[in-house]
C-alpha cells in the first residue's frame, strides 16, 4: 500500500509513523515548507516535496492531515490523482473533498504530543466515505492500524469533535487550574496526578454520571462556602468553581 | 499493628482492606448502623460495633473515616484510649481532634469507587500530627500502604482538597457533558473512552499548561462559533463551552 502523506505536522507525523510500522509504504511527504517535510520524510524514508505538483499520481491515498483552513487549498491543489483523498479533521466536512472522484474522512478521535509516542490501537479513527466501495477500502487501510473502528458522517463527526473538547481540552483545562491553585501555596503538581489518572480509569468502565464525587453533588453547603472562600483572591478560579458546581447540581438534580 | 476503623463507607473500605493485605490487625470495625459495620467487618475479619463505648482502648490507630460533618462527634465520643486518633478528611482541620492527647490527619489524596479496588501504592497519603513523635509514627504506619507519603499542614491540605475537585469532580463532571452531548446524538461514549485516558496520561509526565490543545488555545475562532452554534439548543453546555475557551484563552494569552 502506497501513502502520500499531505502535511508534517503534529497529526500527520503520528499517523505516517503508524502507518509505516504496520507495514504501509509512506512514499512522499509534502510540506508548504521543505525542511518540515524533509524531518518527517526522514523519519519513514519518503520523499519530501513542497510543491503539490510533485505528488505522484498513483498511490492508493492521499492523506491531508494540515490546518483546518488548509486542506480546500491543498485538496485543490492536488492535481489527476487517482486514490482516494481523505483529510483527518473533526471538525470539516466531507464535501471540502468533492472534486476528487474518490475522498473520505480519516479522522483519529486522539489527543496527539509531539513528545509522546501513542500506539495506534488505543486510537479510534471515524471514517466516512463518497462510496460504500470507498468506504470498505478506509475500513481496509484503517485495520492495519487500530480494531477501533468507526463510520460517522460529517455532522455526527462535528458532535465528537465538540464532544472531545469537553473530554479533553477543557480537562486538561481543569487540570491547569488546579496546579495554578497549588503552584499559588508552594505544593507539587505531582501530588495531584494519581488522583488525574484514577478519575480516568474509573470511565473506562463506568459511566461518568455514575461514578460523580464531591462536595457539589453531596450538596455539602459548608465545604463548598470554604471552597469559594479560599479561591476569594483569585475570582476567576471562583467563577469556574460556582458554575461547575452549580452544574454538577442541576445534572444530578 | 492495631486499627481500629471508625466509619465503614467508601473510604473507610478501601482503607481498612489496604491496611489489611498490608499485614496491619483491623480489630473492631465501628458504625452507627450496626449492618453497616457487620459487612465491612466480615470482609476483614473484625469485630463489628455500633456504640463508641464499646471501642477498644489499646489499638495503636483510631482511624475516623467518616463524613466530614460526623467526625468531631465521633472523636468526643472516644474515651480514654491510647492511640493515635486521626481523620481522613481533606476538608476539615486537624484540631477537630485536639482533645486526645495523640492524633494527627491521614488523608488520602484519591478518588475511591465503591466497585472497583485501587492499589494503594498510587495513593498519595497527606499526614499531618500534633507532635513530631507523632508523625513519625505516622510516618511508619502509611509506609505500609503506600510510598506516596507527604507532610501536609491544615491550610495546605485544604487547598490540595479543593485543587483535588478542580482535577476529579470537575473534570469527571465534563466527562458527564461530553457523555450528554453524545447520547443527544446517538453515539457512543466508548468512543471518548481511549482519548480521556490518553488526555489524563500526557500530564503524568508533562505540565498540563504545556500539553494544552484545542480551538481555544489556538484562537481559531471559525471552530469555537461553529460549537457554539452545535451546542446552541443546550444553553448549559454552551455557557460552560464558551467559560472554559475564555479561560483557556486568558490563561494562555
Amino acid at each position: 500500500m502506497k501513502i502520500v502523506c499531505l502535511g508534517a505536522g503534529n497529526v500527520a507525523t503520528h499517523m505516517a509513523n503508524a502507518f509505516k510500522e504496520n507495514g504501509a509504504e509512506i512514499t512522499q511527504v509534502w510540506s508548504r515548507d521543505l525542511a518540515t517535510a524533509q524531518a518527517l520524510a526522514l523519519q519513514i524514508g519518503a520523499e519530501a516535496i513542497s510543491d503539490l505538483n510533485d505528488v505522484e499520481t498513483f498511490a492508493d491515498l492521499y492523506l491531508i492531515a494540515v490546518k483546518d483552513d488548509a486542506i480546500a487549498e491543498v485538496a485543490n491543489g492536488l492535481k489527476k490523482i487517482n486514490g482516494i483523498v481523505v483529510h483527518t479533521s473533526g471538525a470539516t466536512g466531507m464535501d471540502v473533498l468533492q472534486d476528487h472522484k474518490d475522498y473520505g474522512v480519516f479522522y483519529p478521535l486522539q489527543t496527539f504530543s509531539k513528545s509522546q509516542p501513542i500506539d495506534f490501537i488505543h486510537v479510534p479513527l471515524c471514517l466516512e466515505a463518497n462510496t460504500e466501495e470507498n468506504m470498505t477500502s478506509l475500513q481496509m487501510i484503517a485495520m492495519k492500524l487500530t480494531p477501533l473502528i468507526y463510520e460517522v458522517e460529517s455532522k455526527k463527526r462535528e458532535i465528537l469533535h465538540v464532544a472531545g473538547v469537553f473530554a479533553c481540552n477543557f480537562v486538561n483545562h481543569l487540570y491547569t487550574l488546579s496546579h495554578e491553585i497549588l503552584k499559588e501555596n508552594a505544593l507539587d503538581f505531582e501530588m495531584l496526578r494519581p488522583l488525574i489518572m484514577e478519575t480516568a480509569t474509573k470511565v473506562q468502565e463506568a459511566l461518568p454520571e455514575q461514578v460523580q464525587t464531591g462536595p457539589a453533588i453531596r450538596d455539602d453547603i459548608k465545604t463548598i462556602s470554604k471552597h469559594e472562600e479560599l479561591l476569594s483572591k483569585t475570582p476567576h478560579l471562583q467563577d469556574i468553581y460556582r458554575n461547575l458546581s452549580n452544574s454538577i447540581k442541576k445534572t444530578h438534580s
